[in-house]
C-alpha cells in the first residue's frame, strides 16, 4: 500500500485555504460550525469523498460519512470506521483534525489502488465540532452520534449571537437526515497530530495511545470578608484570596504527589476571578475553575477528595465558608487490545518506529471507545505546538503516521 | 460654649439631600465634584458660611475657605483652620466629610454665640474631591491646596469621560482665583468618622487621632509559561498563579510578623488578574495590586523587602520571573502635639472620654501635616460602616464630638 505524499499535502492545503488568516508565523485557519468557510470544507469533503466512490450520507448534526462498499466485503458486516474532524479553534492550525479525516480518505484511495479486498465495510467520518468554537462543547458531534448527548439537545445549542446549531447546519446546508450509529461499528481509529513533544522527543513516527485521560472540572468558591484594607488589623480578618491562595498550593501539591505514582496526573487551577477585586478592600471572595485529568478515574476521585480536604481545613482555621461543584466529570478512555494490536503490527510492517502513551487531551474517539472498540494514532507535532498557526507536522510525517493508519485499518478490516 | 445639635443636624440632613440615592437600608449620597449635586452642595455651604458672618474665597481647584476675623484677633496673625470634605464616594453615607465640615461651621457659629474672643482669625475649609470618586485621585483639593501637586496638573486630570477638573469646576461655577496657603496657618484640625469600632467599642466619645498611617502600593507581577492543563505534566510546569498563591501567603505572613510589633501594619494583595484566565490552560501571569500600611515608615519599607525577598525566592524555586514596582508611598503623618494637647485638654473640659488612636484611613489632614501643625478628631461610626448609606452616627455623638473639635480649635486660636 502506497500513501501519496503529494495528494494528501495537496488535500490538506486546499482544505487549509478555506478560512485562513494573517499570520507573523506559519500557517492558520479559522472554520467555526455554520459558517461560510466551514461550508466550504465540508463541500470540498464530500466531492473529494465521492470521488473516491465513496457513498456520503450526513446526520442531524451535520457529520458526514462516506462508504466504501467493495464487492470483497460483506455490505452487512459492521464497518471499520475512521476519521477525525474538520472544524478549527479560532486561529488554529491546518493538521488538528484534517489530518485525521484527510488522511482516512488517503487510506481509503490506497487501499483501492493497491488492490486491498477488504471483508467490511470501510466508513470514512468527520464529525462535527470537535473544538467546540462556536457553542463551547467539545466533541459535540461524536457526542450526539454515540448517544452521550441529545440530538435535540445539540440542535437547540446557542452560540454567544444566539444562532442555534441548527439555523447554522441549515444555512450551510449539512442539517442531514441520515442515521448512523458508531456502536454499530466493528472498530473505530482515529489519526491526530500529537499536540506534544513526546514523538520528537523519542524519533518516533507514529504514536499508538493507550488511553485518553478523563477530566474533571470544578468549581471552587472561598467567600471571606470584604474589609478596609487600612484600618482592619491582620487578625480581624478573612481574607479570601489568602485562603484560596492556600488552597491552589494544596492543589498543586496534591497533584503532584498523585503524578509520582501515575505520570498522567495533573490538577490546574486556571481561572480565576476575586470580588470586589480593588487594591484597598480585603477579598470578599474567590472563584477558581479547577482542570483535573489522569487515565485512572480513581486518581482523579482522589485529587478532588484532596480539594475537599483542603477546603474542610481553610474553614475551619480561617473561618472561611467555602463550596466545591465537580461539574463535569468524563472518565478516562481505554483504547481496545485489538486496535493496539492492530496499530502496532501495522508500525512494524511498515517499519515506523511506534511510541505507546497517552493522551492527555480529549478528542472524538473518547467518546468512541464508550460505544465500540477504538484506536487512536498521533503524529509528530513540530515543538507540539498547536491551535496556532505555527502547528506543523512536515508532509513526510503526515504519510508516514497515513500508512500506519491506512494498514491498521486495512488489517482489522480483513476479517 | 454650647453646640446646637438641632441645628448641625439640619445642616447635614439638609446637605444630604443633594444628590440622595436609593437605598434598602440608610441614608446615602452621591456627591461627585462637579455634579449637580456637587454645585447644590457647595453653593448652600457658602450660603451657610455667609449667614455666619465669614469671608469666603475660592481658590483655583474649588477649595472653599470662610475666614472669621472678629474685633478681638489680629487680623494678620496666622489662623487656625478646621473643616473636611463635601464629596462623597458613589453611593457613600452623609456623614463622611460634611460632619467635619459643618462641624467646623458649626463650632464658629458657637464661639460667636458664647462671645468668645480669638487672639487669631478662625479659618473654615472645605476641600475638593477628598474621596477621588471622579478622578481617582484622593484627598486632591488639599494635595494642591499643600502644594504636593501642581494647579496645572490638578485641572488637567480628566474622569472617565476625558472631562477635566477645569471643565467640571468651571461647570458649577467654583473655578476660583483666591490663593490660600496652608502652610500659613498657626494650626488645622480636622473632625472625621471614625470608619471603624474602636470609640464603640471603648463607649469613648471622641478618638484623638496621634497619627496616621502612610501608604505605600505596589504592584507585582509574577510570570510563568501558558501550556495546555492536560498534557504539560507537574514537574515541567512554570505555574504563575501557583507562584503568586506562594507570594499571597508570604505577604500575610510578613504583615501578621510585623504586626506583633506595630499593630496598625497591614499588607493586602485585594486586586489581582490572571493570564490568560482559561480553565484549561496553565496560568501564564498573574499581576497584583499592593496595599501597605503603617504608622512606621520603616516598618512599611520592611514590608516591601519582605515581598522583595519572597518574589526572589520564587524566582529561583519556580523558574518564574517576578516584578515589583512600588508606585506611591506617601509617609505616615504625626499629629502636633499642641493639638493633641489642646484636643486632649478640650474633651476633659467637655467631660468627654477620649481615646487616643491611629487612623488607617487617608485623610486631607495627611497632606496638612506636612506643612502645619495638625490635629485629627474622630467621632464615633455604628458597626464602623462608612463609603455606604448604612454609615451612620448619631446626631448626639456628632454634637458631642463637634464640642471637642470647637473647643480645640478655640484653645488654639487664643493666643
Amino acid at each position: 500500500m502506497n500513501i501519496d505524499t503529494e495528494r494528501l499535502r495537496r488535500d490538506l492545503q486546499e482544505n487549509a485555504a478555506f478560512g485562513d488568516v494573517d499570520a507573523d508565523e506559519g500557517v492558520g485557519r479559522t472554520v467555526l460550525t455554520g459558517s461560510e468557510a466551514d461550508r466550504a470544507v465540508r463541500e470540498r469533503f464530500v466531492d473529494r469523498l465521492e470521488a473516491a466512490g465513496l457513498d456520503v450520507r450526513v446526520d442531524a448534526v451535520g457529520n458526514i460519512f462516506g462508504r466504501w462498499t467493495p464487492p470483497s466485503c460483506d455490505p452487512s458486516a459492521a464497518p471499520v470506521a475512521f476519521g477525525s474532524h474538520l472544524d478549527s479553534v479560532p486561529r488554529g492550525g491546518i493538521f488538528d483534525g484534517p489530518l485525521g479525516t484527510y488522511g482516512a480518505l488517503e487510506g481509503v484511495r490506497a487501499m483501492q489502488e493497491a488492490g486491498v479486498a477488504p471483508a467490511r465495510p470501510v466508513e470514512v467520518a468527520s464529525f462535527t465540532e470537535e473544538e467546540g468554537g462556536r457553542f463551547g462543547v467539545g466533541t459535540l458531534g461524536s457526542s450526539v452520534a454515540t448517544g452521550k448527548l441529545s440530538v435535540d439537545e445539540a440542535l437547540a445549542l446557542e452560540d454567544d449571537d444566539g444562532v442555534t446549531l441548527r439555523d447554522h447546519l441549515e444555512r450551510v446546508g449539512f442539517a442531514g437526515s441520515d442515521a448512523v450509529d458508531p456502536a454499530e461499528w466493528d472498530a473505530w481509529v482515529e489519526l491526530h497530530i500529537e499536540q506534544g513533544t513526546r514523538l520528537t522527543g523519542a524519533n518516533a513516527g507514529v504514536g499508538v495511545v493507550d488511553s485518553i485521560t478523563g477530566i474533571t472540572n470544578c468549581e471552587v468558591a472561598v467567600t471571606g470578608e470584604a474589609d478596609h484594607a487600612g484600618s482592619t488589623p491582620m487578625y480581624e480578618r478573612s481574607d479570601a484570596l489568602a485562603a484560596a491562595s492556600e488552597f491552589v498550593l494544596d492543589l498543586e501539591r496534591a497533584a503532584e504527589e498523585l503524578a509520582t505514582t501515575s505520570e498522567a496526573a495533573v490538577g490546574t487551577a486556571g481561572r480565576g476571578t476575586i470580588e470586589p477585586n480593588a487594591r484597598n478592600i480585603v477579598p470578599a471572595e474567590v472563584r477558581l475553575q479547577l482542570d483535573i485529568r489522569d487515565v485512572e478515574h480513581e486518581t482523579m476521585d482522589r485529587l478532588v477528595e484532596r480539594c475537599r480536604t483542603s477546603l474542610a481545613r481553610l474553614e475551619r482555621n480561617r473561618g472561611v465558608e467555602t463550596s466545591i461543584s465537580r461539574y463535569r466529570d468524563s472518565p478516562p478512555s481505554r483504547m481496545a487490545d485489538r486496535c493496539l494490536a492492530a496499530a502496532d503490527a501495522a508500525a512494524a510492517a511498515r517499519s515506523v518506529d511506534a511510541l505507546r502513551l497517552h493522551s492527555a487531551a480529549m478528542h472524538d474517539t473518547a467518546n468512541l471507545a464508550a460505544v465500540t472498540d477504538a484506536g487512536l494514532l498521533f503524529a509528530p507535532s513540530r515543538d507540539g505546538v498547536s491551535h496556532s498557526p505555527r502547528e506543523w507536522t512536515d508532509w513526510d510525517d503526515c504519510a508516514t503516521a497515513t500508512g500506519v493508519l491506512a494498514e491498521t485499518v486495512r488489517s482489522l478490516a480483513s476479517d
